[in-house]
């Protein structure tokens, strides 16, 4: 049975979905961000030195890393549909908003937040300087390259459901949250309504219903 | 054959590398990138939305994202000792440090690299102030997040040559920009030598040098 340790307020909430959308057995190892930095407590870095969330274990393995946790459950659950294989026509699209969730939205979503909290936490002096430096980033990087992957995605979700094809997979199980870390901090989500549906579409599965249960649960 | 859609100085050096380890035929169009942004140019940005770099094209099918693109070849290559399959004692491993290298390991250093430039490209009156916030920013999350991944990297490696196991992987041909991309740039890669050996056996691999050959007659 695998044991996730999750962060609260973290990436790893899209382990508990994926574990419910499989219907497996899993036990939570609850862990609180430190009240001052938002960071994760010493507790949490203690289970592995680059401290990163999630982590689960099973038996002797101990995994970090989303996506390689995603790949090494769906290992144990071979020809689940929520992985197409090699030869399946979903595979591409699959590939491709798997891998761009953790290697293109990620990075500049905490580059966004990581710039927001600079600004903010500053002391009162340098506040105007780092509110134009963080404003002039993202309007140069961060905002150019989100709004372009969203157009990407708003454009295949003119023929699907799902990023994948018509059944859900594992890459709208890890793109979820950078969906709902955008929701509400970015406005320009509010320009790709057929994106807006997509985060319905998941909110909406009982599969991830249960999951929020068992992160309230573990959390009580 | 595959075409890959190369920016100079970037990510997709790894693919170059990865196609010739294969020993797979591929042709390269070279991008140069803005001079003043040091962004990709307009040019490479017309192939899809998004702008990432790198990207490939194979008959109908375009793709960009580096790990997605590794496993799309990986895919045409079945059976290549390059992905160690579910079953392999090497999988836990490889799985680990190829998705680490795109989900752990490249933010922080694009992380680092932004918050230098945001200093170097400021007026001259908000240099103090960015570099301060830079400094504190790096001290607080992108230094410990990459030593403590190095530290894991290092462990690792006390029992093996490559990162998951005694032959080479994916895993190390997608964490090679991240080495390279740190040597020079972080001085705190000195203290850990068995990494540094690790680059030093990538960059020895006749297949790198052939993609460094390819790579050079592609921007002549």
């Amino acid at each position: 049975m695998i044991t996730v340790y999750h962060l609260e307020n973290s990436q790893s909430f899209r382990i508990l979905w994926l574990l419910e959308e499989l219907e497996a057995e899993y036990s939570i190892e609850p862990y609180l961000r430190d009240k001052v930095s938002s960071l994760a407590p010493e507790s949490f870095k203690r289970l592995h030195p680059a401290g990163t969330s999630p982590a689960i274990a099973d038996g002797e393995v101990f995994l970090p890393e989303t996506n390689a946790i995603v790949d090494y459950i769906l290992d144990k659950h071979p020809g689940s549909p929520l992985r197409p294989a090699p030869d399946a026509p979903e595979r591409e699209k699959y590939l491709y908003w798997f891998h761009a969730a953790q290697g293109s939205f990620m990075p500049m979503l905490l580059m966004s937040y990581v710039l927001g909290q600079m600004a903010q936490r500053a002391p009162l002096v340098a506040k105007p300087v780092l509110r134009i430096a963080a404003s002039k980033t993202t309007d140069l990087l961060v905002t150019p390259r989100l709004k372009g992957l969203f157009e990407v995605m708003e454009a295949d979700l003119a023929s699907r459901n799902w990023l994948a094809g018509d059944h859900i997979t594992a890459a709208d199980i890890v793109m979820s949250y950078c969906l709902t870390s955008a929701e509400g901090r970015l406005p320009l989500l509010t320009s790709f309504p057929r994106v807006l549906g997509l985060l319905e579409r998941m909110k909406e599965r009982p599969a991830y219903q249960r999951a929020l249960d068992r992160e309230r649960l573990a959390f009580a």
